[in-house]
């Protein structure tokens, strides 16, 4: 089987790349653009930027002069080399410069298995002179993971040779006879753990487990934004919710439960659910997106979720889904579908442009100011921007989604010993033993999912559809009849199934309001519009010149209406809503009474957020606004 | 005279340091603070970091292996000189510790001017190798107005010659012929002006209007943060706001306010005096703070003003209130000496614990969970915490308000050729030409101000004192009779003045609720209590163990009541307001339908903005929500 999650234990075994096949639809469709696009584009982009080069110097022994990008550029060509190799598989046809990245990484690697460009050459800082944010053993966990891609879909052999030389090395370069330090940036643990799940070396899940169970010991140096920003401040198994930077804390958890699944350590699994649990009931924004904090790139404290603010960052998203799955796989609980569906729909979904060729970095809920467009031909400085960029001097978003959605079929589907679970709801080919299944949706547009049986298997068998936390109730409609499922659970019909059998999920679609906890205090006295597993948000260049989203309030009472978006995808839903905008008089000072101004009325139109920046700048907002209650002061 | 700001041109004429005596009262207690416990503790500190030892260091030759601090750490040592300089000046007496500073620095001085611990020396990197991050020239800025102060009150002249050399160093080096070169740190600009002021030496002030119009030009790199963030982004005239990091900004903003008074530049004047003014309509907060974003100790957007990112950094206030004073002068229109007392109560007041002995870097508006107290033992690397630190490894605040308070009578009064204008209310003896005046006062926590004339002067001169914009109207008691004055201008008195004359401003000093621009999207559904000039604030560790400060709220048609805090000061006003508080039920997912929980009523305890956080660490918040109006929402 060839995917990115291959335990030996838990509650659901996933169905691989090569078992579940996108064929049409919303996701078919980003992931063919993804091949088309983004892979190539990715690859342009590494020689471009000289950051392919740097393995070909260390090759030759020219580095310490010419080498370019930043401490952890060398992660973006094993990112690369992970999609293309997943590409690879999905595909089965070859995808271009896979070998040629294979054979500059291999080439430049030591003879005692140590990689990277940036440190110990001559002329350049020595190995593991820099722990806190020289990234190397972060590097090599994306190596590792490219190669794990590599070894499974049986390509670019020189990338999983590479991958488990460099495996051995930290094996005796940190194991517990060696240093006994850890790399300021997670991401090895579930890297090394994966390569176990291949190889059976069980000396790399137990070096995964070292590192898990060595941070949070203070072993890395304080610094301005705390021991907290790279997790080093408390155990694993101490953490009571996620904290610091979101990416950082979402590897790390990934890698907890591998090293808990496969060491059978129930209280770290248990400690890594109680930490999600709070972090999704007190630091996730509505799109799924993790991380409030520009500074550090962090999570805030509980409900701390201003949407100006939002970082919200790609690689968060993308590392949320990834801790999804693996949390889903252990538990066989719907709950970590549901927030994989909503940051795949919102975070991941808006991260790339539709021409598959830019991207957000940060994914904030409220643009202030329209902005600029970015330079197309020199990489943004900036992590943050208003419109997508081709390209960041800090790139390390593309190759990310770009891995994900090529391996994305494996997230879709899973298997235990009663039949077949259905995650996510994608146009799809199923097959799984005996057992063959055709997936037909125009999720998220619409809410009909059929599920066609076309090979039967072996006696019965339960099929089961998840029914999304959002959904209230929904409808299941058997090959026997109708039957009311309950909602967040799963909707299962068990039978002897036959040929031809369809099952069809009828999710309820009408948009509807959303109010936020009270205690997120920077959406207070807003709502936001939901349809369907997306959220929606308003644009400024789609409104009327007299509507200024700084100025708009809506009525939760009042329905909106669908519309067809046409420029934005032949399927794409658009909402109208009645709004109305008040002009308040200019003032020197903005504290004091409460201004009055008069209100006018307008529409509003609103359009799926993945969907926003893609006509050029504007300003926008997710949270709408309701009507002020009128003069709250009782003087100045 | 001595103070900080003597322009040759301008509405009105400062009163110095030495004309201004302040004797008792809020500021009083303060400024004596600031001498018996805050310089003492500076200097304590740049000894123990080893920051003052770096210029002996350099004096023996020895830096490259023993230097210690951040690339600007010569600039705390200049701005304690600067602030024993003051200090020195206002007592009348010698300051321990000033000579010996003096002494090391001008040891340390390169033959030909130059003066840096970092740079320059075998084994550091080249002078002016790194303009962007350097600081070099923003040390000389903090050099010379350390000169400054020494040169006009006549003490520790070894700074006066250092500050003058530099600035003659800088000159040749950075002049119309020389490298045409910025700091990435404005700060030297309103410097080399005063140090025209003092020394009659053109080229000081041609080399600051140099510096003023060579940025905004892209000189500096382009970084992650923008050019913005030092300026570099557009010309000082060309630009509509203030925006980028806060205290390179107002430093910018100052020097370009002395080069426009002393070339005639009315258009840079105005031009800055545009940019101040929408600042101040969008992009402060409530306290008079500045810098909205963590990110970049920066400016936000319009409107962009979080209560729990607020940075509001220390040194920002101390620039703001430098810059307010600027334009005080250049226009005599009071709303700048406004702005300077809701900075100086609400900001520079609550850097500084009730001990003098540390310190807030950032003044957030909204603590949401206590935190932990600082090693009092070691410099905090943290800019960012709950409770004041003693000193931190980014240390700028301390010397700052130090600096500021000891020069503090020289930012209380002017005049003009018709007379007194008395700007802040403190307790003071005033003289200036054949004029004495003694105000008395119990401000900020009474509203009587009694201005007494002592010596009449000659003929009929005009007493002007300001009415706060906060005030709506106030009464103005003369030797006459009673008069009402308008808001926000000033109450004047003009007569043949005799000794023993009496004039008495009355205040409201009633409590009000503040309500917030509904664009302030961040504290909607919110209110603020202020009184006076104060802002107050909830703090937990004043509450009733029922009341968490996540979940309460007001009503503005109540009346806040008055009661004594003994424990914060013999004349401290507390307020306590009727409230309620729910406990919503928890739940999984913080976004959905409006919660319904039932409320409690409860007494809020509010206590005054700037004495918050002297009881160990606290929850705190300013923006205390209003009743929401009940499920908004029509459906999940």
């Amino acid at each position: 089987m060839i995917g990115p999650v291959l335990p030996s234990a838990g509650a659901l075994r996933p169905l691989g790349v090569d078992e579940v096949r996108l064929t049409d639809g919303f996701w078919a469709e980003r992931v063919s653009r993804n091949a088309a696009a983004t892979l190539p584009h990715c690859l342009h982009w590494i020689e471009r930027t000289g950051w392919l080069r740097n393995f070909r110097l260390a090759t030759a022994g020219g580095l310490d002069a010419g080498r370019q990008g930043r401490e952890f550029s060398d992660s973006e060509i094993y990112k690369l080399a992970e999609a293309m190799a997943w590409e690879t598989a999905r595909s089965g046809t070859g995808v271009a410069g896979l070998d040629g990245i294979a054979e500059a990484v291999l080439a430049a690697q030591h003879a005692d298995g140590y990689l990277n460009t940036r440190f110990g050459q001559p002329g350049q800082r020595p190995r593991y002179s820099d722990l806190e944010w020289g990234h190397e053993l972060y590097c090599y966990g994306h190596l590792i993971q490219a190669g794990v891609a590599a070894l499974r879909a049986g390509t670019a052999e020189a990338v999983g040779i590479a991958a488990i030389r460099v495996a051995d090395h930290v094996s005796a370069e940190f194991g517990v006879d060696g240093r006994t330090g850890i790399c300021g940036h997670p991401e090895i643990e579930p890297a090394l753990v994966e390569l176990y799940r291949v190889t059976g070396e069980r000396r790399y899940l137990d070096q995964a487990r070292l590192f898990v169970e060595r941070r949070g010991r203070g072993s890395l140096a304080d610094i301005a934004l705390g021991r907290v920003y790279y997790q080093d401040d408390l155990p694993v198994r101490g953490r009571t919710v996620f904290a610091g930077h979101a990416v950082r804390e979402l590897y790390l958890a990934a890698g907890a439960v591998d090293v808990a699944v496969e060491t059978g350590d129930d209280k770290l699994l248990a400690a890594v659910i109680r930490q999600w649990e709070r972090t999704v009931a007190a630091r996730t924004y509505l799109t799924g997106g993790m991380g409030s904090r520009y500074d550090g790139e962090s999570f805030g404290e509980d409900f701390e979720l201003p949407p100006d603010g939002a970082y919200a960052e790609t690689c968060a998203a993308v590392a949320s889904v990834m801790l999804c799955w693996r949390l889903l796989l252990a538990t066989g609980e719907g709950r970590f579908a549901d927030l994989a569906e909503r940051t795949l729909y919102n975070v991941v979904a808006t991260s790339t442009a539709l021409s598959g060729r830019a991207f957000f970095y940060a994914n904030t809920l409220h643009q202030r100011v329209p902005g600029t467009l970015p330079d197309p031909d020199a990489p943004s400085p900036y992590p943050v921007g208003s419109v997508r960029a081709p390209w960041r001097e800090v790139s390390c978003c593309p190759t990310n989604i770009s891995r994900l959605l090529a391996s994305l079929g494996g997230y879709v589907a899973t298997t235990d010993d009663r039949g077949v679970q259905l995650h996510q709801f994608v146009g799809a080919e199923i097959r799984t033993g005996a057992v063959g299944l055709t997936v037909r949706t125009d999720y998220p547009w619409r809410g009909a999912v059929a599920v066609r049986v076309t090979e039967p298997g072996d006696g019965p068998w339960r099929l089961a559809l998840r029914v999304p936390s959002w959904a209230g109730a929904a409808t299941l409609v058997t090959p026997d009849g109708v039957r009311q499922v309950p909602a967040g659970g799963y909707a299962e019909v068990e039978r002897h199934w036959r040929a031809g059998d369809e099952v069809c999920l009828e999710l309820p679609m009408q948009a509807r309001w959303t109010v936020p906890d009270p205690r997120i205090d920077a959406v207070r006295g807003s709502v936001a519009v939901e349809r369907g597993p997306l959220v929606y948000c308003a644009e400024s260049v789609e409104q009327a010149p007299v509507l200024s989203l700084d100025s708009v309030t809506v009525d939760p009472a009042t329905t909106p209406v669908e519309r067809p978006m046409p420029g934005l995808g032949p399927d794409a839903v658009g909402l109208d809503v009645p709004a109305s905008v008040a002009v308040a008089p200019e003032s020197e000072w903005p504290y004091g009474r409460a201004p009055v101004g008069e209100r006018q009325p307008v529409g509003l139109a609103l359009l799926p957020y993945h969907l926003r920046a893609n006509r050029g700048p504007a300003s926008m907002r997710v949270w709408l606004p309701t009507e002020p209650t009128g003069d709250a002061g009782a003087g100045r």
